[in-house]
């Protein structure tokens, strides 16, 4: 967009240049945003500002790592009526609103952060893992009822739910995952071969 | 999103609720970008925060209505190089940018807004026509040389430029529209009749 330097304002440059890195924006997204924002009323504007700055007001959740506002935990970990002794690991904080989104999950997380490629965990994921085994050890008894290995059915996901499977074996009474099939809404003429596999491998 | 309400915490779900009324981002993209951004570097949200703020900053030409920061007249109408007797009339801040990208425009512009989707243009509209009237007749000698409309080929395009084609008779040698046709690359094939119709009518 250099070219425009000079005939775009600098402030609109500026927000272009720096918007348009953000994922699923890029500078024709990143323009169209510009022009729209600056059409807002100025209060509208500032609120948007705001909640902007607001988000580095966030910390993480000693126990699950998931994002809190106050406090020591997050409102998951904090709400007394979850199953503390059902825990399920996730990938990211959208798989985690994912699963939250469903209704059908009252237990407790364990947010990883994004999987790398290739290779094993980076350190800070393997000391959030270590973490969670020291505190079924010290706080829930030595054993809960169930892990949930909510990661992608991808290589890295497949990868790290075996060596999870290992390091957590005498600690939970079962060690699952979550299914793999067919889609609902899915068609079985359109499902590639590895999926429906697993949907013919999985049937039930 | 309202469910979520208890989960995410306050300053997350502002910003979700805030960032996807804005066009083309919606929740889904609002919520991706809002977990992009807590994993910046707390000075890179910094500077997209003023980046964002920095846009309330800015004011309107005098002259043209397009955008400026600083000074009585934005880069294009201070330019001295650019041609005050060659007007282009646009809709909107997006379409100036286009043309300016094609690098064939040396001319001035008139930032007209977008049009209203039926029936006349706004008051704030006409005033934009009457004040580059008055500066036609004031400052340019009462007749300059070209008025190219530049507004999209819809109904209300149409409407509008014939609407100011006979209020400026008088005031410019010609009076021109943007060419219509096939778009460079794309297939007479697929061209609906109407484009159609105008590439042969306007052949050359």
């Amino acid at each position: 967009m250099e070219i425009f330097v000079t005939m775009i304002p600098e402030q609109i440059q500026k927000f272009i240049d720096n918007f348009s890195r953000l994922p699923s924006l890029g500078p024709r997204l990143a323009t169209r945003l510009a022009f729209y924002l600056i059409g807002l009323d100025k209060n509208d504007l500032k609120n948007l500002e705001s909640s902007l700055g607001d988000l580095r007001h966030l910390s993480r959740c000693k126990q699950c790592f998931f994002l809190k506002g106050g406090g020591n935990l997050c409102a998951i970990c904090a709400n007394p009526k979850r199953d503390k002794t059902v825990i399920a690991i996730v990938e990211k904080e959208t798989d985690l609103i994912s699963l939250e989104k469903t209704g059908q999950f009252q237990g407790h997380y364990l947010l990883l952060g994004e999987l790398p490629g290739r290779g094993s965990l980076e350190s800070s994921q393997k000391l959030r893992l270590e973490h969670l085994k020291s505190r079924i050890q010290k706080e829930l008894g030595g054993k809960i009822k169930e892990i949930i290995i909510a990661l992608n059915p991808t290589g890295a996901g497949d990868f790290t739910a075996q060596m999870i499977k290992k390091e957590f074996e005498s600690l939970a009474e079962k060690i699952t995952r979550l299914g793999r099939g067919i889609p609902t809404g899915g068609e079985i003429e359109f499902a590639d071969e590895e999926t429906l596999g697993q949907a013919l491998a999985r049937r039930n």
